[in-house]
């Protein structure tokens, strides 16, 4: 039997998910938490390693508990855990569910703040302060990144991985919380890493008119990443859910 | 010539806007960034004493600066104020200008995050998790309020005025920015003490069916504070908007 959370963070006060030494991350309280309600050491896994600064609305976690007893591991650990991380859900699975390697989809959102004058302190934390955007430019290219496509150019350097195939399901353009706000929803049926970043760069560029629609081809013609697109900030990032 | 602010903050970090020893007030953060650009001291008048924990979008503030030079005020405060506090808009305006005394109207809104289970980090310093309301149930008295009536019983005690009739133009309630927020907006002349928060305290008695509308009427009739209805916290509150 395994343990599936679903978990929301502002990641603003985080080196990331990942457990590393000397910085606090999301993997690492939670398993703080774990240590004091199963009195040892609890390996906690995650679907998404989200960089420093990144938010979730529906990352996916999952543990093995080390003891048969009955534990309401959403109340247990929501008053264990820091105020900026919370467990939405908590359920028993099959022990075969693993949050990485289970999931189907994924949706993340990336947030614009076009307004050049001025940003509310309230959306600071959650939004990339780009200036002002085509928006109708950007709809004019969106749509060239869904379906399958090797999406090589808009991978960071990091862990090897075996394709860099990946299919989007769809990409949406909304105004966001404010008028201020353009809210890009991607969901696809994986990602690389800080492809969703890359791609909000494309987006810029697109939207500041620094390069054409032609640009868009040839990023998926010639998957090789080289520092093009630049990769936006992490703040704009919110990984918002995981189908299984 | 007096010169005009438009400001957001979050208030989480505050005591609220009213200057105070040995507390950070947002009338001190701003006095404090004057007196730098200024050389002197320079008193800042607000619209609205927000209460500690109590956010804005559109708070006013005005100042008469102590010498004729030009200074980019929105860039120079912005540059020199801490982040949870921003400038929108400064704007030289006729020396009769007053921020409280020249308000015709406020907008403020309250965000009820209704969800039992859960509640996310990213909206817990600008919501009250209440639980469950009775959305309908509020819908059918809000409109009692709207008009000129005497507001007595939704004053907490204070600074003593004149009178505690107000007109209300309006109240809206909609869906906030996720699905589990009710976000109660309202527009009227003016604002007893802690007004709102009494309004949205009478309305989460009505969502939980504690009381009926005869409570509505009671309350209006007999203009007199009496403990009720309560007082809903302070970080659900953010000031919207001041007309002139």
């Amino acid at each position: 039997m395994n343990v599936k959370l679903v978990l929301a963070y502002t990641g603003t006060n985080y080196a990331g998910w990942q457990i590393q030494d000397n910085a606090k991350t999301v993997q690492g309280e939670l398993e703080n938490a774990l240590q004091i309600l199963c009195g040892q050491k609890v390996r906690v896994h995650g679907a998404s390693r989200t960089d420093a600064g990144v938010h979730a609305l529906g990352q996916v976690a999952h543990f093995s508990p080390p003891q048969k007893k009955h534990i309401p591991w959403q109340k247990a650990l929501n008053a264990l855990l820091p105020k900026d991380i919370s467990v939405l859900k908590a359920e028993e699975v099959n022990g075969n569910f693993h949050s990485r390697f289970s999931a189907k989809a994924k949706i993340y959102s990336y947030i614009f703040w076009i307004e050049p004058n001025f940003v509310y302190p309230q959306r600071l934390p959650f939004v990339w302060e780009c200036g002002d955007l085509d928006l109708e430019a950007i709809k004019g290219v969106k749509d060239l990144l869904v379906g399958m496509h090797d999406f090589g150019a808009f991978m960071n350097a990091g862990t090897p991985v075996k394709t860099t195939v990946r299919t989007i399901h769809w990409l949406e353009l909304n105004q966001g919380f404010y008028p201020q706000e353009i809210n890009l929803r991607i969901k696809g049926d994986g990602f690389l890493k800080q492809m969703v970043r890359n791609i909000a760069g494309l987006f810029w560029l697109i939207g500041k008119h620094k390069v054409s629609k032609d640009f868009v081809f040839e990023l998926l013609e010639n998957p090789i990443r080289q520092m093009w697109p630049p990769t936006a900030p992490a703040k704009g990032l919110t990984l918002e859910k995981i189908f299984y």
